[in-house]
């Protein structure tokens, strides 16, 4: 047999997730077969079954990159030191999220891509577990830049980190979803957002 | 031909409804059959078929009601005179949100529900004209709102009201999104989390 180099293994199961990514980010998990995506990649079944064995193996693949992608944005923004506020801050995550790309698609496939996964994680415990354990590490990124707010005397209210950690958080979801539901996001609303939000008076503080 | 009652009628509707929401939010839409909402519902094909032609108009009439709750939501919390500050208002349509029921289903079913209607929406035209209008709606009393924060010296920050609205939405979106994944959302972390937002020092303002 011929020997392959790694750098061509890797490209070759480059090629099948990307094409797949882009069957799944048009048309969903379930309506897409192994016969679309083998058509979209320009490979043959044996090509792509010797790297994944079905359907399934190729949504958990796309939905592990995913999650990766938003916990790295997450990861990385909370790592900057000293933290820049929220609205600089989370800022950086979605401009992040939104540059996302599924190879040869609009920039709106990504967070089409992120909608679909939430809704397979429903369904699949694996996937679950995954996307769980993704967001308890955000999460604990995020509870610390809150400690360090407060610590640096920029944050008055006396509330449980992990709750301003939980709505940072809440608030990108819900940016890509309207991403993918609408299509019109620039980080700039996020941002003038929440500085409006912290240019408010806040009750038990003068 | 027997005279039906409206009342009757209604009451027959809602079981269909209801019996189908239970499936979709257990299995989602794709692996739900007719067969499955008859057995839910514990009607004949025939009484259903009565009022739906298909699983596409249960979706469809599914969805609305969805969006209707979440649209009555923000639009009733934006009515309030004069309006709350944030925390208060958006835990008010949280806390409203949570308590949508799927009847006969657990806490977390609406919200499952609900991101299985997103991820519909993303290839389901009418559905999202349905869900574009709403949302057009809930951005115009939601900026409304934040003009009269401003106007009341509430926010200091010159930022268009339609971004402070999209974001205090994006949030409430990303904790139905938690709610739906990891079913431990309480209305005090989104509180929280606002509360701490609004009590730090924002940039632009001393």
């Amino acid at each position: 047999m011929a020997r392959v180099s790694q750098e061509h293994l890797d490209a070759r199961r480059r090629q099948i997730l990307d094409g797949a990514a882009r069957c799944f980010a048009r048309n969903g998990f379930h309506a897409t077969s192994m016969q679309d995506i083998l058509s979209e990649a320009e490979l043959s079944a044996g090509a792509v079954y010797r790297y994944f064995r079905g359907k399934d193996e190729l949504i958990a693949a796309i939905a592990n990159e995913a999650f990766a992608g938003i916990r790295g944005a997450f990861e990385d923004a909370a790592r900057t030191t000293p933290p820049p506020l929220p609205d600089v801050l989370l800022g950086r995550v979605l401009r992040k999220l939104l540059q996302e790309q599924v190879r040869g698609e609009d920039r709106q496939a990504f967070a089409r891509l992120v909608v679909q996964v939430w809704t397979e994680t429903l369904r699949n415990e694996r996937l679950a577990t995954t996307l769980g354990e993704g967001y308890g590490g955000m999460r604990l990124a995020w509870a610390k830049l809150v400690d360090a707010y407060r610590d640096n005397g920029l944050m008055a209210a006396d509330v449980p980190a992990d709750h301003v950690a939980r709505t940072l958080i809440a608030t990108a979801q819900g940016f890509i979803l309207q991403q993918a539901l609408f299509g019109d996001v620039d980080v700039d609303v996020l941002e003038d957002g929440l500085r409006g939000l912290m240019s408010m008076s806040a009750p038990d503080v003068s």
